[in-house]
């Protein structure tokens, strides 16, 4: 995809990041990956779950809060970032959004509709996992695609915050599942005005 | 440790719970499996850690909120429940609870100066953890006594959340480990008036 060269860096403090798709994905460990790797930067976290007996079916959200200074409302109102990696999460949140939020989907598992005019940063996401070992790194490749585009954490925290959460023996498949991210962004085109 | 009999459990509806100790005590890990154990049961649940700087080196948490009905503010006040694993955190987080916030300590790790007259539960949960084979249990023991004194979930829910949440390898560990805190409050003494 094309990505405007001006775009995607988030500079708000605090950032509200809302990671969304269906149970099993990994989302709340991402969550939690995040939230560490910014607190390795020196930074306040709050990472939340929402749960309830509809979580099961359908979509799921885990939401993160970053900030320079000490977070006083710890609930994301709307996300500055929001990743979808399904499509009943990507129906349900991309209403909750505002004008600039940054959306990201899973191109192989969403199918994008978006809202007229939007830019929405489309990535094969699962497709990169499945390639560097398992369809269960999605979630990990996201944060590589999220790091990368938003530079809301430096890689280093973020490559020693998914060490430190991922049990040993998935550890290489996660590493390479944060530099497929990473190297889905950095190939995609930048363009020099705003797409639509 | 002798329980007066009528008051552990919770009847509260929201129930506020904050599990406290030190990083690498597992209490994210606790506050997922017990918002997922709420899920099972029918209920909606948050579940929120908070990181800080500090929290490398000192207290952390990882709180939850259960509900039957839909919850409007996720966040915890003063808890209902608090749960401490380490010295740090009863000395940080005892002055934030109610004169009924059930509180509840691993008398191994915990020295206890209870404000004047407040019933504190005490159990050896890092002990008992290690007799079924680890300290890393000491979380789930902790789930355990908490789902066994406040029955804030059903032990049925609470089991099934264990088995999701942990890794295969230490399944049989863990759910030794509930049973484990399940005992330690069923073979306390049990008292028929409040403690002081």
């Amino acid at each position: 995809m094309t990505i405007p060269a001006s775009a995607s860096k988030i500079e708000k403090d605090p950032v509200q990041i809302r990671l969304s798709g269906a149970g099993g994905q990994g989302l709340i460990t991402a969550g939690i990956i995040l939230a560490e790797a910014a607190v390795l930067d020196g930074k306040n976290a709050v990472q939340t779950q929402s749960y309830g007996p509809e979580a099961r079916l359908g979509a799921s959200k885990s939401e993160v809060i970053i900030s320079s200074r000490k977070i006083a409302y710890p609930q994301v109102t709307k996300p500055d970032i929001l990743l979808c990696l399904s499509q009943d999460a990507f129906v349900k949140y991309v209403s909750q959004t505002n004008p600039d939020t940054v959306i990201i989907l899973d191109s192989g598992t969403v199918e994008c509709k978006a809202p007229g005019g939007r830019l929405i940063y489309q990535f094969p996401i699962t497709e990169a996992a499945v390639k560097v070992g398992s369809k269960v790194a999605a979630n990990v490749v996201a944060l590589g695609v999220i790091g990368t585009l938003a530079r809301l954490v430096t890689s280093e925290s973020l490559r020693r915050a998914v060490t430190k959460r991922v049990p040993e023996r998935f550890r290489a498949l996660n590493e390479k599942a944060l530099e497929a991210g990473k190297r889905l962004v950095e190939s995609a085109k930048v363009e020099s005005s705003q797409a639509s």
